[in-house]
């Protein structure tokens, strides 16, 4: 099966399975989270307090951590559900929001990557870069980063290559590899910049398609790609009216998605490494 | 009267009181909650710091506890809060958000009961089973609990016993009693689970119905049967369009409820305990 | 030119520029506040731990400090952040929610403006009557003030007297002065007091505004202007349909606001003081 395939197939598998999946998240986009796992098929529960978090996971078919508005309290309950995680091999995926803009964003991820094996992690250029060990400037949360793929590759590369796991770079032009295998997606739509969140949303919808079973690989480029049709469905429902409208546009693409949207608009381009 | 006449008169006494409710709830659904609280024609107050609590209930006409996301800080705040309702004799409603998932949200819900006297508790099937005692099963906190009614009327008439309150138990078929009278409501649309926190929701609006001076009975069932035909109403508007747009719409008809939907739309049965 | 003329270049500087504006905020409508400081064309970033707080700030080029929901842990945060916002001469905005409804919340206000060096502040009637030390009373925080503007410009001085910074005060008639001079203005709809967060959002826009390089008196009035016009055009576009699509449609008007909309909607009243 090529991606476009594997993906439509994983996406029936999440909503028939519809797996129960733990975030640990911020407070500014939570809500979203919840409602794009809803609306692709997937149960979300959300906990952070460090008495607990090992206990949900331990029920739970994938964790997502996002570092949005991390604390120390956070913090903590972040690694105590991914240690959980690893001992129960439940697969993880980790949105490093703002890295490099703090030095406590950074001392986290590297606390995160040290101490958690990771199956994915999704983040844009400037934080990925930052992951990466690669020159990074960043500019809020909400940077779309255009370019045309060639740094994004690069970034996504070595950032696999450190964590040993899969990266899902998005921006203009989405890239995911596992370190052997790349594959760049041409979905989306600008005004995803335009609504808080859709990161977070994205890194969301990779812990819904990782708790169907999903390799990383898939799970990455099936959630990105995901999100990218849901942008461009959005536009032409709303776009038009606004961002407020986009947003909800967003939210009903994901409701509705199906395999055959998947197979007619996904646009992978499978390039090898 | 009989219930609808009941439901119908007390949303008119929330839309020319709007009593001020105190809402310590969780981080995901809270603006939600904020917004059907307005919506219904009452006036939310969200605080939850320790040294706040007292304060902000004892000016307030109802207090809602939600442990959606429990931490070691808000448990205290919430038991401080109800303390100040009991004593001020403000009603307090519980909605124990995925009690039987975590020990933490166990050993919370029977700290919060033994301190706190609840004029109701709201929840789904799984979370009144644990407060009654009974086997249970959590998958997540948006669970649709797909039965008859049958084993949530037993359920729910334990609740109330263990506690001596009223329970809401909300499901395909809602079911409330106060240990004496109980009703079912046949309202609702299945689409409701498919946005996160309709049942957070659900507890805000019992909040408000208590604030404008309701017995927990009829405040109860006239919360679960708003949040039900705003989830019918919201269907025939936008369910087509996806789950985003069903969530504003759910807002929407709860901003436009009156009197005379109430009275045409509302399916209690009162079937006596 | 006049304010009508300046507010509507300076909206244009936030479009051009893309301020990067450091909120710290509360959780029940933090998601609005991003999502309108999106829309108008600024860029938000949310973090409150201590640890990184003034790292956040000081490359930011506006700082808003919100007491929606404070804690112990949020307050020590937001003085860190305001410190080092005036060390820096970034711009902060304060908007005192609640003020007045706990010894908490005065007790935070007083030591805020005692540390910090403010240049706007934004809040109802009752909120800046409290910091003014008039006489006030709140009932919640989504308060609609129905006044003629006479005790609103009375309070709105005193309080830019005592802290020596503009002074916005929204109600039916808002109120902006920076002691010197006083614009009264007649936007806005209803409505907008009937979902919740409007009165953050317009704090964040006017953060925003002072991010692009505004005077805190322009800023002030620009951003309580663009939050009336949006009212207005959503009221329009989503008026009937109910409190849910009205929320949307304000964000939607914001996204889509341009110099044009500005210059034939605003309606400033400039009086002198």
């Amino acid at each position: 099966m090529n991606m476009t395939e594997k993906a439509a197939a994983l996406l029936t598998e999440v909503r028939s399975r519809s797996p129960l999946i733990h975030n640990i998240t911020n407070y500014v986009t939570v809500n979203d989270c919840a409602n794009v796992t809803l609306a692709i098929g997937a149960s979300p529960i959300m906990a952070d307090d460090e008495k607990e978090t090992a206990d949900i996971t331990a029920i739970s078919s994938a964790l997502v951590l996002n570092i949005g508005t991390l604390n120390h309290r956070t913090i903590e309950s972040m690694i105590l559900a991914g240690e959980k995680a690893n001992e129960c091999g439940i697969p993880v995926v980790l949105d490093p929001v703002g890295a490099g803009a703090s030095l406590l964003r950074n001392d986290t991820v590297r606390e995160l990557t040290r101490q958690i094996r990771f199956s994915v992690i999704r983040g844009n250029l400037s934080e990925l870069s930052y992951v990466a060990g690669l020159p990074s400037s960043t500019k809020g949360v909400d940077s779309s980063d255009r370019d045309t793929g060639n740094d994004a590759a690069q970034a996504a590369r070595e950032a696999a290559a450190r964590l040993g796991c899969t990266a899902a770079l998005t921006g203009a032009v989405d890239v995911i590899t596992d370190g052997t295998e790349l594959v760049k997606i041409h979905n989306g739509h600008p005004m995803l910049s335009r609504v808080t969140g859709t990161g977070c949303m994205t890194t969301a919808l990779v812990g819904a398609f990782l708790g169907a079973g999903g390799d990383p690989f898939t799970a990455a480029a099936s959630g990105v790609a995901a999100m990218g049709i849901a942008g461009e469905l959005a536009f032409r429902e709303a776009g038009e009216k606004g961002t407020g409208s986009f947003h909800m546009a967003v939210i009903d693409a994901l409701s509705r998605l199906d395999e055959k949207t998947v197979k007619e608009m996904a646009r992978f381009e499978e390039t090898g490494n």
